[in-house]
């Protein structure tokens, strides 16, 4: 099967990787930067320099395959993806684009694939987890995923360092975070209800509130739903000092006789400080709890992850856990263990009997393991 | 006696108002801006709407008077001091500008006049302190002063309202402060060891180094001197961090095809941050503390102020302090009791008979209140 990795950064390198590697797939990754198809070029894989925003190149690269992953920047997600589905491919997405991806899902389901979107860690697995509990479950109460991605090494201020570009961490910190509670859609500002969470390995975290339940709050019922982001405490009171003095604004304002948007200047100065080195260590931590009852009884079922930099491949934990995540869904795809046709998002798949081992145990062959406790308190 | 007051603005205000209650001076206010005239005005001060950038305009008004106050802004501070002295009139000066004063000692001193500069509650009273231990004690050993302006009231996330220019207290967390210790020059970053300080009344605040000697590493020989900024806590961090990820350099960046000095962005940003309301409270808190010897014993003297806004003439504790220091440098001056020609920073003044007891008095009668203790360790 011929497979089209759209986009060769970081995580769509590791992903060409890991698909490349065992003779299921025939290969080609696609991307404008020589930089990086160079290294992939080397270890043998097929790329192809493209333009990946222009629609005749990508029309061209989608129809020679079988198969397509969607790992381009997140502002060009969406066209993508749609550009994929009117080719008449299945495509696998970690793209994150902003877009409602079921605008396209009549498209997908007219041409009969299967697209799933959102198929990174989170978004990805923390859908999973919550799909497939929704079938293991009567019924979900609750639902929590915290989540980080962060350097192993901590350097004041930020103790961060941003795997992709720092304005769309900053739109993490200033979009409105979309929650429910007990049925009631609410909606509190980023950076909010910071709290201390301790994990074991990584020791204490604090967590706040952001817009990431993204698709959940279509698809699930699950009373209370909230998404918070993981960082080394101090980070969410620096940025909103940051954010309230008003750097992160978007409006220009007239200095020195220039327009400059606070937004730019500080994305321009926070790349600097943010800048994740080749080969700094990163990890990602992770937990998913959800409450809910069986057979009359209520029962918490905890999904914890600690992944690291592989030093060995040179693989960041981001790309890792992204990364892994989104092949293993290809290869649901590509085996047809997963054939709903239509737009999917992870818990849409996690709902498909099979699926949820299946990628649990892809994840864990590459060392990405969730470790599940379930109490019945 | 004729008085000019080159400047209206808070301080220059207050300065104008205390020298015209009591008949002892004919007052006059001069500013470019009609805002600030208009309440002088309203109490009976003469006021001359002026440009004082301007050097016709500034010689014919000093020409026109007896005694000058210098308490423009600090970048046209240098050059109104020289033109004050080239027209031979005895100046008391406030503008606090970089350059270093000794420059026009020469000019003073041939003019024959009195120019006494820094004139302010620190620079100022911190100086006068000093000079006239430096006459108590066989020999002063070390000097550190503490001094800082702040909001009574303390708003997330800076507890900080500028009483004057955000840019020109950037220039505070950016210049590297000069000190000296046991005999030796020692130059440290501005903000650099932050150290917890409790005064009565106002709780703990923090001190952090700032380059605020001036004069004093000129004028003394006391081995060890340094002089500290007061905050509220935590406050030293966030301007760290603002200057370390870039956001106070003054070297333009392209950002978004304009070119942008961010330390301009910057100051505009925190001057709304960091505004003080009209009727907003202030304080002053200030710790000068003298080690030294007399009759071959150790001695401690320990000055310490705390000045609060005054509600029943709505004049802030920043204007009381510096200002009220100014008027009764003034008065000295105007009296006669003190007469040596050329430039003097205020540590002269304290070593002259008399005139540090003179200036305490004048700001005791005003409600600025230095205590003194005296221990012998």
């Amino acid at each position: 099967m011929k497979v089209i990795v759209l986009g060769a950064g970081r995580v769509g390198g590791a992903i060409a990787r890991d698909l490349a590697k065992d003779g299921e797939f025939h290969v080609t990754a696609a991307d404008a930067s020589p930089a990086a198809l160079e290294r992939l070029a080397a270890e043998g894989i097929a790329t192809e320099r493209a333009d990946l925003a222009d629609p005749v190149e990508l029309d061209r690269l989608v129809r020679a395959h079988d198969l397509v992953v969607g790992a381009v920047p997140g502002f060009m997600g969406f066209e993508t993806l749609r550009r994929v589905l009117e080719a008449g491919k299945p495509v696998v997405d970690i793209s994150f684009f902003d877009h409602d991806p079921f605008e396209l899902d009549a498209l997908a389901r007219d041409a009969g694939v299967v697209a799933i979107v959102d198929a990174g860690v989170a978004p990805g697995c923390s859908n999973l987890i919550l799909g497939h509990l929704d079938t293991v479950l009567d019924e979900t109460e609750s639902f929590a995923c915290y989540v980080g991605g962060l350097p192993t090494v901590r350097h004041w201020p930020y103790e961060y360092k941003a795997p992709f570009s720092p304005i769309d961490v900053i739109e993490e910190y200033t979009r409105p975070a979309r929650l429910r509670r007990n049925g009631i859609p609410v909606t509190l500002p980023a950076l909010s209800e910071v709290e201390l969470v301790d994990l074991p390995g990584v020791g204490t975290l604090e967590a706040f509130n952001t817009d990431g339940l993204r698709t959940l709050l279509a698809t699930m019922s699950t009373p209370t739903m909230v998404e918070k982001t993981l960082r080394y405490p101090g980070h969410a009171e620096r940025m909103r000092m940051l954010r309230e003095t008003g750097f992160f604004d978007a409006s220009p304002l007239e200095i020195g006789g220039a327009k400059v948007r606070p937004l730019d200047l500080s994305a321009h100065l926070l790349f600097r400080a943010w800048r994740l080195e080749d080969g700094e260590e990163d990890l990602t931590a992770m937990r998913v709890v959800v409450d809910g009852r069986r057979d009359g009884r209520p029962v918490r079922h905890v999904f914890d992850l600690l992944d690291r930099y592989d030093p060995a491949t040179r693989t960041s934990s981001m790309a890792r856990t992204t990364g892994y995540t989104c092949t293993a869904m290809v290869r649901l795809v590509a085996r047809g263990l997963y054939d709903r046709p239509g737009i999917s998002p992870p818990e849409l798949v996690g709902r498909a009997p099979g699926c949820f081992g299946f990628v649990m145990d892809q994840l864990e062959a590459r060392g990405v393991v969730f470790r599940e406790t379930v109490t019945t308190p």
